[in-house]
């Protein structure tokens, strides 16, 4: 066992493993380089030990502990990032935050729930659904990730057009400082009380701090619930009947438009060959829900929107928290991942075509498309999914890496942002520059230095290299 | 003319000021406290200079300059602030930010208008509303305060409970951070690529950087607009019903509920005696205006509100942007002032009895009352208002901090936040650790040091001094 291992043991008993399987278990996350690193018999090695506190006070006794001994700390709820945020090495300790679970308060008046930040997240939309009320929160990955990798990550839920992403949900966090410190944000509902301390935690991706409890402002489950689908002609049409809508204030919880090749290979039942087809949910009190369906079937008929058959959304509702599994495809020589970037309106379909062009440039790619599913009144975002094809196994992490440097180029020569709701983790870290500026890497930098002076939290993981143009 | 004055000179030539009348106009914001120390003849003195800088490098050579020579400087906007944010000394520069002014750029397909952060508030408005639109920002203070002075204090208008505070409305900034650099946010609508350092400078209150850009995400003037009142046989009576109409997700965009006081002081017309008035304006598509109306009404309803007449809400509306002066009341030997906080649900009715009562218990209280008027899916604000009566003149500084102190304490002990959009400035900064705990404290003065290290920018406020009990 090794030093650290040790001395944490000392400490914390039982909380800290060093069994081959736990190790195993928390090398990375569900990054598909990876994967395919994985694959190639070159994955992740194992850390020193994974550490399980169950209190705020234990993460404090593991930050400290670690700091005095200069080891690397990762923090990893559910392990369900995509972006490689989580990657072990040999000398880092990975602290788990699944040993923070459960609800610790629930007020179904002032509409307030507090988990401790290792819950699940299916777990705590279904304790809050017992009493009648919704997180609002919905990332595909739910019953994979916490509820603290929520805020970690600043993640963004299925129905954020309405409810917002995990920045407009939060009502209060608990976040463990490099230091030891425990920071509580102050229970009201908005201040004015200098910048929002909050902020600086919501996609930090471990690098600043761990958060151990998040308290939710909820809201009830909706009186009514609506299907609505719509094809359109063009995915020109179909985003601007969507500006269109948003524009006059119309705030579907789902807004998802698919371009023509993820509608055919998806909703090739309900929608016909070469149209795009538009997924929406009404929520809200009854006559809210008629009101906003009449107003947006306008504005969808007005774009030459048809129709379609709401099953389409039936069949998402269904599906729609199934994570592939990349393995398989990997083993066949098909290099997969999805990139989600987000642009204001004029911006948009420009981006579309830029990326969607420079990925099949390339010969490997044999698919690429994308759909829109999270709207604002001044754009929305884009989700790739790209495909290639690769013969030789060993060139799958550069074809990888190929695909995503032509996405993020083509992202950000379009004006568009970088990442909009999987966060930054070590595949975009080389893009964040473009993304902050120099003055905004300079920035963040400093708050790291002045947190984590040493860069124990979780290194390689946010933050680009110090020199600009470094891999 | 000092040696500082000489070098901004120097640099800047006409954009420096030591003329005394510039130099007297730029001494304090609007904070009653220093309209009492100016009564008394001890008012803040006139400051070394008054730059007017009119680019954001400008702004850049301005704070290079300064630093160079370790001279403080404070920022200005409209001067409208009421915490004391503003103070001069005679070894600082004062930054006025009004010689930056005026539109950058509107785009009303996307809903985006940048403005250079000098702009007065009511001419932005009055831009983008020869567009159609609007910006949904309507502080009390719209004519006197400038669009960065919004970022600059948290600011929140009086339709927030629809449209949001200002961190729900801007979309972009630009900030001359305290070192020169200069910082612009992405143009993307939502993004996770790590902490949103936006939200550092949104109530920074000039001690953090100068905003000098602000791109704000639009609104069009909406399609519909309705007004309605109701007035309730209690304040609880109708804390229950803006509680329950917003748990279900009406969103009028002004809900303002009046305590018996405040209700008979200000509409004698339309409210009964003893009675608390409800004003409401709904906005928004005509179809959605109609549901809203219907829905809140409704639930008002069921709290026993009677329907009151809606001229109350026009009257309010006309008049809804004029600025008490408190010269004359002070003449007179009143002290007077406004202080606004935040609470939850359950904890809102017992703050304002607390405040009240605490408010009372001085002898020379002879007013102190209340109205909400931003309400939330978690809670509401309370606008207290008091006035004192105070015969020997020299003590009205006294009386004045001794109601403050006695606001604060009971809003903190009632479990409330202490600051809902007026901001921390002078008055509050002693109160501020309470809100912020220690951890918080020590997070924000990290901040600073790192982003200020010799606290040259705005020295004095927000930040509580060192020892956790100095004055």
């Amino acid at each position: 066992m090794s030093e650290i291992a040790e001395r944490l043991r000392a400490a914390l008993g039982p909380r800290v493993h060093t069994d081959a399987e736990t190790l195993a278990a928390h090398r990375r996350d569900h990054w598909a380089l990876a994967q395919i690193h994985d694959l190639l018999g070159r994955g992740a090695p194992n850390p020193a030990a994974v550490v399980r506190p169950e209190s705020a006070e234990e993460v404090a006794t593991v930050l400290r502990l670690c700091r005095d001994a200069r080891v690397p700390v990762i923090p990893f709820g559910g392990g369900s990032g995509v972006c490689g945020a989580v990657e072990a090495r040999p000398d880092a300790v990975v602290l788990s935050t699944r040993g923070l679970d459960g609800l610790v308060s629930l007020d179904s008046r002032d509409l307030r729930a507090a988990f401790r930040a290792g819950t699940m997240g299916g777990e705590a939309e279904r304790r809050v659904e017992r009493d009648g009320l919704t997180l609002g929160h919905w990332p595909q990955s739910i019953e994979l990730s916490t509820v603290g990798g929520w805020v970690a990550t600043r993640a963004a839920g299925q129905f954020s057009t309405s409810y917002g992403a995990i920045e407009d949900l939060v009502l209060g966090l608990e976040v463990v400082l490099p230091d030891g410190k425990i920071l509580r944000s102050a229970e009201t509902p908005r201040a004015a009380a200098g910048p929002d301390l909050r902020q600086i935690f919501m996609g930090s991706e471990g690098t600043l701090g761990v958060v151990s409890e998040v308290t939710f402002s909820l809201r009830p489950q909706p009186e009514a619930r609506r299907l609505a689908a719509f094809h359109f002609t063009s995915l020109d049409d179909g985003l601007e009947a969507l500006r269109r809508f948003m524009r006059v204030g119309w705030r579907p919880p789902v807004v998802r438009l698919y371009d023509e090749r993820e509608s055919r290979r998806q909703f090739a039942a309900e929608c016909p060959e070469g149209r795009c087809l538009l997924l929406l949910v009404h929520e809200g009190p009854s006559a809210a829900v008629a009101a906003e369906a009449a107003g947006v079937a306008a504005l969808c008929s007005a774009e030459h929107g048809e129709a379609a058959d709401p099953k389409a959304v039936e069949r998402w509702l269904e599906h729609r928290n199934q994570v592939p599994s990349f393995r398989e495809l990997n083993e066949r020589g098909l290099v997969v991942d999805t990139i989600e970037v987000a642009a204001t309106w004029a911006r948009v379909l420009p981006l579309y075509h830029a990326v969607i062009a420079s990925l099949r440039e390339l010969p490997e790619v044999a698919l690429a498309s994308a759909h829109s599913s999270h709207s604002y009144r001044s754009g929305t975002n884009l989700y790739f999914t790209f495909a290639a094809r690769v013969e030789d196994r060993s060139r799958m992490p550069e074809v990888y890496r190929e695909c995503w440097r032509r996405a993020m180029h083509a992202t950000a020569a379009s004006g568009g942002g970088i990442a909009h709701h999987h966060g930054i983790g070590r595949i975009r870290r080389e893009h964040l520059r473009g993304e902050l500026g120099d003055a905004g890497i300079s920035l963040l930098r400093a708050l790291k230095r002045s947190l984590d002076p040493d860069d124990l939290l979780n290194p390689g993981v946010l933050l680009p290299d110090p020199a600009p143009n470094a891999p």
